[in-house]
């Protein structure tokens, strides 16, 4: 560790700093990375810091053998999620809505991440806008949340029909379902930039990872504002 | 005219057959052409024909020289219509629903032609889906339609909504409305292409003119099935 | 079954309200889920409803499990669709056009799909514009149906040239057949949505069923007016 | 007025719910109308309803004609603005920062807005990552805020960078500012959604008034959560 | 003059070779060039080499200009083009056909070349697919020419029904004509590209110029191979 | 056979009129048809028509098991072309030049196909514009042929160059050589659309076979052109 | 002034650091800025610099005024640039080469900021690669440079060719020119991201400026190293 | 070997004047090369020039076949680079900078090839934008260097970042790191080119090698400069 607060570790350079600026010690994107790196790494923040420590997108075939090494962890295998030291329940509650079935493993990782974050989480799967009395039928659940989290691909109505509904903060995470003209959720992408419900905030496509960060982010201004 | 159904007026080569074909004639599209060239296929329209004569896209400051010397005509100035002839009412019933007020000229092109062909046109304007209860209010009309014409910009979300309530075949119009990540209508485009509502089909960006034409052979095929 | 016609299995929220509002039960999109759930969601369905029951896109060696579980149901191998109960024949006939035979597993999911809510089906293969004569022997086989299903990829120029022959309803189909400009059916789709033939609508590319759908909608309008 | 919340003046359908469901009455956008109707809708909000009343994009030379048929309001030049009835201050604080000069327009929007719906904006302008100092001097005031709205085009990449600065919500405004491959703020929206700084999120390109918007619903969670 | 057959104006760099290499003299594109630029470059292309000089796309009000300094020119309005010292007739013999009226500009400036270089030009305009009959009708004459230029906006479908109608060579021009989807041209390049007509090439949208100068090639070749 | 010059083998609708109308039998597109297609389309050809017949994109493990039914054709490796009755020889010279080793298959279909039509070629492959001298030093090679087929992919420029260096037509073929902003094969395609060498042709990325049918439809005129 | 080395005129914040860092003070884009604050920002920079103050994009009408204000500027008409205090030569020569007379601006721009900056600058204009022996003729003085700015539109082959002919760093400039395929030029852009002569670097499109300041960082670094 | 420099292998063509042209042989591109193409290719250089013979990107199990029989290279395994006689040291330094770890493999391409040819390297690995301390904290070593190579993904903000801290020439490497939005390195490619860091240069997403070679044609200008 050096004199500004980076560890570095050779194949990553760890910033220690994060935990103090952001609320949470630096959260690491497992693809690209062995099973090796990925205990050291989890070791050293494990070790430096005071936080939860996650690692996203983990196969469920590396798990097991991280958990063995590093140990006191879990493997959330919905949202493909390792995370030690989970953050004590802040009262922040979020809801996950999904448009479909196939957004499911999008909304599982945010799901996840939220929890191992303090955060509680309501799941609302499978209210698309074909079918508009599924959604009003939940609309009392989405307006009891903080935040509402919208996962959806194809045309990503579903933000559209939720940001009309409630008044918290939307977050819209596009997702590749589809084919074709759904162009691997570009297309949900800017339908979600481009929705008529005013105030309504979009992370990258299939990122249930970003949309919980924002979430946290969220939860401290709420946790901070009197 | 030469043997093949075929008119040449220099300027133009006019399809005398396609009335028999399609059961209307050759429509025209006015931008690009004279007010005299407008005046001579219309006349020559009017003189080989039996049915309605439309040209669509007519600035208002041509439409009173033209029809100074093509009597007996109208312009529907909202539609930026010129029409002949109206066809007598067949009692196929569409309806045009916006989403929001800059959809508006679209629809009135959709509306202006299918009146024009003989169709009966109800209005549903600015039902977008941010304020839901609009467009439930109006499921009524929307249903009391044998087709449904959703014109729709920005993210094109109403497409999804409306064809989830209807069960009659819905034609569905992107615009150009909104700005940055609406491309000019082709984000609605694509959220329409990949609608989650089972069975709407799509026509070019601002066509308000190819819905129309749509809603008509929908209405000649209604009229032919017993 | 919650108050306001939803099914909740758990891994899906079935629409039972929609056999009342489109005519039509939920139609299951098979691809992402497991052997079980198709047969749980089938056998929900069929018990709910009243009409046929249809699973889209299924692998030829899962079919036989679940019709084994679900029984008196049929695969249509070409069309890869699973079906139990398939609709009375209605007397609404579909032709179903086709530029070449790379077209032919999209059209086979539209003829399938077709043929189980009750249209009756004539397909039409391999007439693309490079041999304008096959098109033209064919003309009047298209001019007898109520609606023409058009099948094309690369350039897509048949439905251009087929909505100039028929003035019945053209539900044009983009395919991903083709490569380099052909953008994997971005170029079709785009073609189709520019057709100068009047009136054409347009589906998501290679999917044959959103086309059979809208030509179910079709049906039903033809059905209801007098 | 309808029995559903809605009036329709003929020229617009107003949504008099959304004050009840959002906290705030529907905003108009003013492009596309003419003075008279924004003077009618205007009118009819704020009879129909308690809180304040903002019409977008309104031209100066249109301002004042407004002004003087519904009086009591003012004009936000920089933001283009015009307000009605602004919202008593809430304490909640948003600090606006640009990358550069050309981003003003959109960030006078973003404060305007803020301002009327009771937000403390603090301006932060023209600290792009060209000159990290200018940055890292303004890292305390950025900090202090409880969300943070960044307007940039170009690259961008002043999300990032505070988005590593701050724990409080980022919301990324990508602008138009720049030629040839910024593509009219496309590259600017794409590299914030791509951001390798966590939890920030995005709205439409030049959408100062959506950022607001965004900010809005974050300061409604903040005053609700204890 | 140098010794590398360069001639330099300050201005402009003429390649005195290409006469030898090409079979024609460098052709001056007109936009962004004075009036006195095109003058000295026509005077000097007519002092320095021995065939046909032309510049392209020059506006009406300024042809008269540079006509009465360099005499012995023509106009071609339609085309936009200026010449002096037409070639001889060559006997090569190709036809121009286009999609719809529209298309008109971009075939004159094709025909206008062809006829300065020699050619000998057949002209079949407005006989666009959605009226097959037109097409067919001129199948003849477009056969008895030595290259067709097929002039197509919209889908330009055109091209691939031409193609599968004649033996000789076809050069495709995409054409700006249509709105929304049509992409300003790049639908149509997309689709020639992909045509299911094999063998057919395709030029830059709109450029008449381009068609020309590749059956320009074409001529050549005719005239060397016995 | 009905009494359209179609022939109807259920998988395929033989266009056997295209012999006469375009001077060689219809050409299959081997991918997408089993063994057993091949053999039947190859066998009913041969019966129906008298010029070559071929079959492209042929896997060198399917070769053999078509040739032991249908005999004496002969598989053509580099260019996956299978071939019967090859044309004799015409007299016409197509040199096909390739910018680098990479571009060497699409180039060997172009020659497989144009040497079976009767075509004579000349191979001038790797001479890539980073060293201009390579192409210099062939230029002689090049200006002999009746016409260029220029194979390049990433920038490809040595289309642009090529063109400036002969008279004879130049057809185009860009690649799908290159990564990144090489796009497979768009950037190629663009800039060669695009080129400042007057009268060149393009045709669809990586398709050999395109070029060497544009170059036959150029023997059919120089042979007819006196 | 703030302790930053920062200088806040209110509608600009001045990164007086900027000229210790990068050995040139901050360079002001003038578009969007008023003729006022453009004198206030270089009357400051003049004040709290030591080294040439330079303004890009200065409109002709603009400059007089401007310079009435802040004597001892110069206006660079060509290039549109306003400049003070020039630096005085560095010996480092740069050649500045164009494929068309089109490319002139864009080419200037390069030039007059490279001039100010100290550099010896040649120009080379016009030497696109459909004459190759323009180009060659100019290959000694390409090579005499310490570095080469290429500037083209359409297909940008020019950088590739001058890529292959020097050892020197080749910064390469797409530009605009163009028109259809050429996409403003973003098919330039990309087709000198992939040139097949290695190690050329590219800027944005049209910015002469970009590629005066990529060469200035040449010249530091060939100063400093012995 | 012909008497233009250029030795004709049958499956290559070796411009032998490169070495003399450019200051290193001609480099070879490994993909697509047989293990008996890259022997002959590498043997053949080794024979015909001086300098450091390289090709790029062999995989790790083809480099010990060719090593065996090319003896006395090395494999560069992070770079996955084969050499032969690298070049003695230059006294040219070159600092190669990442955003993360993903970025690791091309910047492991750009460091072998440049160590090869002669320079000095540093490496600054994982300092992206969002912990700016950690770049802070690297920009002394940066600033140390003749020339930054920035390698970085997503938004590809590490560029502008260190493009306002050097004097020296940044020569900018967009990779696909990322998904969705990161549109497979166009964004970063995007963003990179519209950096807010005046005179950043741009080469091929992935490109490492490129980024070498035009820090190669830096070190030439630097020795060459008095």
């Amino acid at each position: 560790m050096n004199g500004d607060g980076v560890l570095d570790l050779g194949y990553a350079r760890l910033d220690l700093d994060r935990e103090a600026r952001q609320g949470v010690p630096e959260i690491v994107y497992g693809p690209g990375k062995t099973r090796e790196q990925i205990v050291g790494i989890a070791a050293a923040l494990l070790d430096r810091s005071a936080g939860p420590v996650l690692v996203t997108r983990v196969a469920p075939q590396d798990a097991p053998a991280v958990l063995a090494q590093v140990p006191e962890g879990a493997y959330h295998a919905d949202g493909r999620l390792l995370a030690w030291r989970p953050a004590p329940p802040t009262g922040f509650h979020v809801a996950v809505a999904t448009a479909g079935t196939s957004d499911g493993p999008v909304a599982a990782e945010a799901e996840a991440v939220a929890r191992v974050l303090g955060m509680t989480v309501t799941s609302v799967p499978d209210i698309g806008v074909a079918g508009l009395h599924r959604l009003l039928a939940e609309a009392e659940r989405l307006r009891a949340a903080d935040a509402v989290i919208v996962v959806a691909g194809m045309e990503g109505a579903l933000a559209s029909a939720v940001g009309g509904l409630v008044a918290a903060p939307v977050i819209a995470v596009p997702t590749s379902t589809g084919y074709g003209a759904a162009l691997e959720g570009v297309t949900a992408l800017l339908a979600m930039l481009t929705s008529c419900a005013a105030g309504i905030t979009v992370v990258n496509i299939d990122s249930g990872f970003s949309a919980a960060m924002a979430a946290h982010r969220l939860a401290q201004v709420a946790r901070k504002t009197p």
